[in-house]
């Protein structure tokens, strides 16, 4: 049995390229198991695939094969590449969007990855490729669509059991996507909104170790006490642990992102309540 | 083969929820048979899922697994519950969701189910487990995702043929869901909208059974006479017998919805034409 | 292992059809390889549809089964078909959605398929029946859904490699859908957008082979000078050949349809630059 191969792109359902580009991989492996992630990220924004696939990966089966196609440079000089860290695997294009799932994966196993002047060192976080070797990609190869001619391809490749080093040269720095990591104030701590999710839930960058014992949020202005295990309440808002381990800020059956009118990037408070 | 797994939840398509419980399910069952039914209830929706779901179910195979996660009380003390019934599987929530589905299947089978005081008795309509068992779901269960750490799990040892007495203890009622049964008046019937699909058709709560020999029908002051046999017609309403088995009323080349500014409740008249 | 079935219809996501059809397909083909090409497909546009399949056709793997359903006369006079073209099947009704695929498939082949008062004549250019073997339908069908019905269940038969002639009686000629060839004028060519995507880039009916060596196009007023290689440029207008074949009119970082108020039948012109 192949290993899964888990999808995200920012292709939308709207036209074919995500068949297409699952029909890329089911030619070259007819027994494919393929999970969609999310084909809804808005074009071209590689800072919301790499929270989602930051989310996702720490809860795909071990082996899988995450194939990332968010790729506004697809036909420049930017390189196609693929990654081996932890128990998965990793194919798409160089610009940032692993970034975050590698520093948590780096994370749970006890490492931390830093990036130095943009370029995330791989060292003992993982091994890379830059892809070279055309034998495994489509015979004609446009220079749009690289999910279809390439990408796919190379993942059912993956899938299949074929070794990373066969598919291209080694290299040992991936582009990074700086993290916004909170920030020490003297009363407290300084986080932002990572980004909202589809019910409007604010997922932030704070997790349990940033939070004092009774912490106190502050978002637009809006103050939320303590912390509630469920999105019941009788409050306005509430502030939980989510369900990827950042602290989220929702309100009970309401949309706290049009609530708070806040997005990616929305500075939260924390102080001791 | 492991049996078929349907999907059903208002998780929507902009996040990676979808995939994650997917992902959780993989990770049990590699051969999961994964089918979905639709994503894009509503946020909490019970309501809409509870229509999908009643709809949905007649027509898929034998033995399918129905994964249902619609639940604004996740992380509260609502009952997570499987379900067995006709020759179906369900796993959700228990707050009504899985109601309309379970009426329809004992009305397939010449049998009513009747709630009293807002439960609904099993009795002969079925066999549940409130779902206590916790080897079957992932080691660490958070408060806002069920899906991914104990449905989707759950959902997964079904399809593998585990029985459903070894997930829990017995039940015998889940949290009823009120439906509304048409009226007879003094000279027809009085039904109503249960939900518009896609195209903007209104499907009903009336049945072939309920109508008189030349029906006549009014909604929102618009009448329609007599019943058409495919969605073609040089008039501006049509109604006919829906793939369900409901009576439909569309606009020909339109949205019925739309014209009529029609929604779930919206009252439709029957009378003798 | 059965042929792969590729899906594409107009159902939308919001409701259950697509799933119910693939039930449909699941329960007489256990092991299904289900591909979804798009469900978004605006309601009952078949000139979108065939759009969709003309450039997802030539990629899906050799056999795949494309169950093709946006159907606005079900339940009226016209034919359900099954076709044979190139190494591929196609399943669904007879509204010229099919047209431009088969043209497609004929061209690559060194063939052109000339419709006559607007029917396709198959000739070398497939084989089709008309769908008329109930044997391979559900037991009961339904006015309003053939997808579930007839078109979902012949589709698993062609997947497990039952053969078209054992599905209906032969026909030789499809409605057709006029396709829109790019006309020569004194000083260039006049082309048209067959449709924009989801990123808002625009695809038109000009072939490299319609182009002059140094080609100026001209669209909405606005002037773009020869060919680009990639979507990234300094420019706010480029032209590309895309991945499906066809010039492409994109924004560099937006959304070219929005820009330049265009859609499907916007002119484009092109003169030697």
């Amino acid at each position: 049995m192949s290993r899964p191969i888990a999808l995200l792109t920012d292709f939308g359902l709207r036209d074919t390229y995500v068949g297409v580009m699952k029909a890329a991989v089911v030619e070259r492996l007819p027994d494919a198991r393929l999970v969609d992630l999310c084909h809804e990220v808005p074009p071209q924004n590689v800072r919301r695939a790499a929270f989602l696939l930051l989310t996702a990966v720490p809860y795909l089966p071990r082996g899988t094969v995450c194939l990332v196609v968010v790729d506004p440079g697809v036909g420049t000089e930017r390189r196609p590449i693929a990654l081996a860290a932890g128990d998965y695997r990793f194919v798409g294009p160089d610009n940032g969007v692993f970034a975050w799932a590698l520093r948590e994966l780096a994370r749970r196993d006890g490492r931390t990855l830093a990036a130095v002047d943009g370029r995330l060192p791989l060292a003992a976080g993982g091994r890379a490729v830059e892809l070279t070797e055309r034998g495994y990609w489509r015979p004609e190869v446009s220079s749009t669509f690289h999910g279809r001619d390439l990408f796919g391809p190379v993942a059912a490749a993956l899938a299949a059991g074929v070794a990373l080093e066969r598919l291209g040269r080694p290299i040992d720095w991936l582009v990074d996507l700086a993290w916004p990591e909170p920030r020490r104030t003297p009363t407290g701590v300084r986080g932002e909104v990572l980004e909202p999710d589809g019910y409007g839930n604010l997922i932030t960058n704070l997790r349990p170790e940033h939070l004092p014992g009774r912490p106190r949020f502050e978002i637009g202005g809006r103050r939320i006490e303590g912390l509630a295990t469920s999105f019941q309440s009788d409050r306005p808002l509430v502030a939980l642990i989510g369900s990827s381990g950042f602290v989220e800020l929702a309100a009970p059956n309401g949309n706290a992102a049009t609530l708070l009118a806040a997005n990616a990037g929305t500075p939260v408070r924390v102080e001791s309540g």
